[in-house]
């Protein structure tokens, strides 16, 4: 039996956490936490029987012990819940799917008291990627991709030595502005942009898929994730998001992982890796897709990639300001108070306007966070 | 310091075998075997100083002892050369890169004197991988593909549990005749055949690369290396020869290893697996390329290769057969004797001809294609 908790039970990766584990009996639910959804969450407590359950907000806690007052579950709220399941010592593997950088605090409590983490926050590396990795050595705890493109790339690493890594290929679907001009997406709006091709995701990252900006965030996470530097990493768009992304070595030789989009794989492989388990599902059909494609991601169009590139190689606290930035300017797009190519002129402003620190700690990381979202309300305003 | 030796070292993959050799100086060769080539096995016993060297052919075994008579190095020939160099004490890794199937025997006594087996002589498992496989277990023996595709098969495997594998993907590029109608085979001459789009090989292999015979021994090649049911092997066209192979496993996953062209990373990666070295030559341009496609193979019009599906569903001798007729009908065909299309017709009459032999050994296997050659020369003179 194996026993997991999940951070953002009631989001995308959360739900197919949860099928998957409706499909292995041998794991086991020991704790559940999520934003505020507390409808959804009684569900998953009646079928999954976690001990600890955990909503962020406290109205929705106060919501969910009227629910299931029936049941043995605990129901904690806020920062002191999602650190008291990090820490819980009732189970392995954490998968960590909370969106923002709330997801930091727990992963850091879940790494400190042993868990494997399956990592589905990208905010976790992004931000925080120079604190958690060596804490993770120092614990000898394993970080397990669990999204698409890095789970490729950890499964075309797995018997391999690292060292011989010579390149990484993270491939990009392009999103559904793939080919557009800059004219053309000044028009877009929140409507156009959720239409993902591929994946069906959730809303804010789905935004950031069309906007590249998704992709500078996973290079962020990959330098981390694979110990390489910035360099070695190129983003490949590969409009048909078969193959999730490659590794190249120093012989020449490129292993790809490829398959139908679906979450699901991921998900599983992180949970049970190394093993891997049957999963149901469609599989790729080489004679159906005939052909697959790749360009050269145009960076003058999607500035949004120029900029974490820009962000990343500047490092500290520069990538958690570039990440802050977008989301805020990315919820704004999505209530239709700016346009698409607003995304990336509000980033632009606030990393230009940040003094970078250094190898930030935790509350540097979330001062420089709080500092961003202010700014961006100060332009707003003017 | 790795010591091996190689059978068939004046072929193609024999002198890219010694170009790796060339830039490893921690390789050293111990023997070279090579069939009537004698000039160019004097000057590769010249770079090389190998101890041993046979030629097959006992004319140019004497002409090569001439040309050697000032170095200190032991010249044989014949079965009996071979089979001396094969059980050598002196080194840990043959490379059998000889063509046909000679190479069985050879095979045999280095896996009895522990040798690991670098093999790129198709032969050898497509008449005999019942016998070789359970042998080389026996005396813990590995056997590394070394061409393109199991070499990539090979990789896709690496870190990975085989009882996982669900499907394998082998990779063809369709060869020069790719989209052609049978009435345009009828019209091929072997000038057209040996126009190979991307490998650059010897020439029996390039016929058998258009008339997709090839991928039928690789087939069954494929089946005993990796101990996999023939319907899990999927022959996939893709002209560009850039993902070399893949491989599917039970969870949807499919790990496929991609490169340039280049038998020389096949070859490589044989002689230091597990290790990678790095090595020169061009990389993918993923941008260059643009885009990869896939077919079905067109089995109606490349006969060959379900005359060779079928030949392996049969089994026992009958892929002996197969063989046979098919070296001997392209050895005619390359002399202009017959047509493209007389090559799967002589195939098929020899397998309607032959009595299957259940587990043959490796006598009734020689003995098997003793009666191919006869029965075509008998089909040829009436």
């Amino acid at each position: 039996m194996k026993k997991i908790a999940i951070l953002g039970s009631t989001g995308s990766i959360g739900t197919q956490t949860l099928e998957i584990v409706r499909d292995n009996p041998d794991l086991q639910v020991m704790g559940l936490a999520a934003g505020s959804n507390a409808a959804l969450m009684e569900k998953q407590i009646r079928e999954f029987h976690p001990a600890l359950a955990v909503m962020w907000s406290e109205e929705a806690a106060k919501e969910l012990r009227g629910r299931t007052a029936d049941l043995p579950v605990k129901v904690l709220s806020g920062m002191e819940g999602l650190l008291a399941l990090a820490s819980d010592a009732s189970y392995e593997i954490l998968v960590t799917a909370i969106v923002g950088m709330i997801g930091i605090r727990p992963t850091i409590a879940a790494i400190e008291s042993g868990k494997t983490i399956a990592l589905a926050n990208k905010e976790t590396l992004v931000t925080a990627g120079h604190l958690i990795m060596p804490l993770a050595k120092k614990h000898k705890v394993p970080i397990l991709p669990v999204d698409s493109e890095h789970s490729a790339i950890f499964q075309s690493m797995n018997g391999e030595d690292k060292k011989q890594v010579s390149k990484i290929l993270l491939t990009a679907s392009g999103g559904p502005f793939r080919g557009r001009s800059r004219q053309e997406l000044a028009g877009m709006r929140a409507e156009d942009a959720l239409k993902h091709p591929n994946w069906s995701m959730g809303r804010k990252i789905t935004v950031d898929s069309a906007s590249l900006v998704n992709k500078a965030l996973e290079v962020m996470e990959a330098r981390w994730l694979f110990d390489v530097e910035l360099d070695s990493i190129q983003v490949v768009i590969h409009p048909q998001s078969i193959i999730h992304s490659m590794v190249e070595y120093v012989d020449g030789a490129v292993i790809a992982q490829l398959g139908m989009p679906d979450m699901k794989l991921p998900i599983q492989y992180a949970l049970f890796y190394p093993e891997r388990r049957p999963m149901a599902g469609e599989r790729v059909d080489f004679f159906k897709l005939g052909q697959i494609t790749f360009e050269r991601p145009d960076t003058e169009v999607f500035t949004g990639l120029k900029l974490g590139m820009q962000a990343a190689r500047t490092g500290g606290s520069m990538p958690t300001v570039f990440n802050a930035a977008n989301e805020k300017a990315v919820a704004m797009f999505l209530n239709h108070s700016i346009g698409f190519l607003e995304i990336p002129e509000l980033i632009e402003k606030c990393m230009n306007h940040h003094r970078v620190i250094e190898n930030p700690n935790v509350n540097e990381i979330l001062q420089a966070e709080a500092e961003t979202y202010e700014y961006i309300e100060h332009i707003k305003e003017n």
